[in-house]
């Protein structure tokens, strides 16, 4: 005796994503079968989806956008100051700080030789496109204190500072090891003021 | 700025299963969208759908099957032997054994006044007109060492008991506090052996 087919099913697409092992699936696919109503299932199948087939990179910078060009690249108010990160979710918790009207750039990786991701794997030549369009002459640095995140702040503060940008790493206020994403605001308003140049 | 609508629509979705929290939802979200194929999404979107609407809990001993009747149930060979647990996989556990050749029945949850659920919660009718149809003279109550647990298996004895049916308590082998689910095989077959009557 084993579980029904659709159980195996639905417990390996559980099993796909990273952080879920076997038994998590297992209690997700028991949730979704004896917890939630059928309207609830249907709406999370509908929904993966629909963010899926909509959702996708701003060829400009790199946030998650179901437009064209995302909301910050289609806003000609901002300032050229340009802020570099990670992932989209950054951007929104720097946007929520309310202190910040420039730019963002989201890198397409980190430097990290112990994965064998190099310099040219990040693609740089789209952020050169992107400070070249945007006349950006002011760039900050907002990449976590991990080997990865020191490794490509300091290739890129190179190549920056070589064509003549001003280059700042985000830095006072972020406590040591922390993830941007999980700070609160006021730690991130500070980190902007404390932004020190390299 | 914020995410576009059908993230948060994901986001939300992912939500609403125990122990997901936002954080959690929204790197599920974002696993989706920049690592998962769109064949893989859409497996999992059709998965959850067709699991949800061919499972259901077996309507004589409430195991989950995508049959009419679960295919313990519809095996004529299996002893009078019964085993009460809390849900299906612990069945699957208990197969895996290769030593039980008995019946199962799931109770629809354990007693436990501190969150108002009392004896007649959890449909012991069920219980007993399994009981009759099989003919069963012997009961093995397997439930988790918990005090909802200890409470229900103190109950189901005394009921059982009055009716002159053999009541064991499984006991040997399972360490204090562990879940029956996530024990080793022999382990189980130990528990099995070392039954005591109650």
């Amino acid at each position: 005796m084993d579980y029904p087919k659709s159980f195996t099913r639905l417990k390996s697409s559980f099993g796909l994503y990273q952080g879920i092992g076997d038994k998590t699936a297992e209690r997700l696919s028991l949730y979704t079968i004896q917890k939630m109503s059928t309207e609830q299932v249907k709406e999370f199948a509908a929904s993966l989806v629909a963010a899926k087939e909509s959702i996708h990179p701003c060829p400009a910078c790199g946030m998650l956008t179901d437009q064209e060009m995302c909301q910050v690249c289609r806003d000609e108010d901002r300032t050229s100051t340009l802020i570099v990160i990670e992932s989209t979710n950054e951007a929104i918790a720097f946007e929520k700080t309310g202190t910040y009207d420039g730019r963002y750039f989201v890198l397409s990786g980190l430097i990290s030789p112990l994965n064998g991701i190099g310099a040219q794997d990040i693609n740089i030549p789209a952020l050169e496109s992107f400070i070249a369009a945007h006349k950006t002459r002011e760039v900050i640095l907002a990449l976590s204190g991990s080997i990865p995140g020191e490794m490509t702040a300091s290739y890129l503060k190179n190549i920056l500072k070589a064509k003549g940008l001003k280059v700042y790493r985000i830095g006072h206020g972020l406590p040591a090891g922390a993830e941007i994403e999980y700070a609160d605001e006021t730690t991130l308003s500070q980190a902007l003021e404390g932004k020190r140049e390299l």
